[in-house]
């Protein structure tokens, strides 16, 4: 659905994807997102390209991270539920209190989501 | 099924996507690409996120450009027919033909193919 680059330290590329619920809210400028919206987001290393110089593509994967929304489950937390997942394994609860922290902030008046469609 | 990032002057984000046939063999590595593949680039201009300074998104949409695998139909050039689009016209036939000239010389080893699958 979108891609894009998260700069030093992390120096990663990263890429959203949606279920169909999403694609549909985003296209229709759907807000809130409704409950069953599914948004995850990949991310791997920056890595040059050895056929390509001027492009970088994905290395090693860092990290998967998954909003879900369900008004009544996550409602202390603007309705969405936040996974974050490290070779497959979530990490601790100190690291996914950070999500909310920081969507609460700064992308409240996209209902938390800072992902645009790129169509 | 991939992003990448393009360097100046082009200053591009791009996503790599691929119907079922393309992502089928991926998945099991077969080479040549089947007939009947799809790959799909989509490409816009890198753009500061104003949510979140450490994050570049996608900006104004450049170009679409599309590989078809039909080894009948596209014999001179590796098997693959390659498309090219601004705001949904093609690009002339000049523009075309450069297309099977870089991905010959550079992308052999992967039946003419930059992209990897990034899982």
């Amino acid at each position: 659905m979108a891609p894009a680059i998260e700069a030093a330290p992390l120096n990663e590329l990263r890429a959203v994807l949606g279920n169909q619920i999403a694609v549909d809210a985003y296209r229709a400028g759907t807000q809130p997102f409704p409950d069953g919206t599914v948004l995850v987001k990949l991310a791997w290393k920056q890595t040059p390209s050895t056929e390509f110089a001027p492009a970088t593509v994905p290395g090693a994967a860092t990290t998967v991270q998954v909003m879900v929304k369900d008004q009544k489950k996550y409602a202390a937390t603007g309705g969405w539920g936040f996974g974050r997942f490290i070779d497959g394994k979530p990490v601790d609860a100190a690291q996914h209190e950070t999500c909310w922290t920081c969507h609460e902030a700064r992308a409240k008046a996209q209902d938390y989501v800072f992902t645009r469609f790129a169509p």
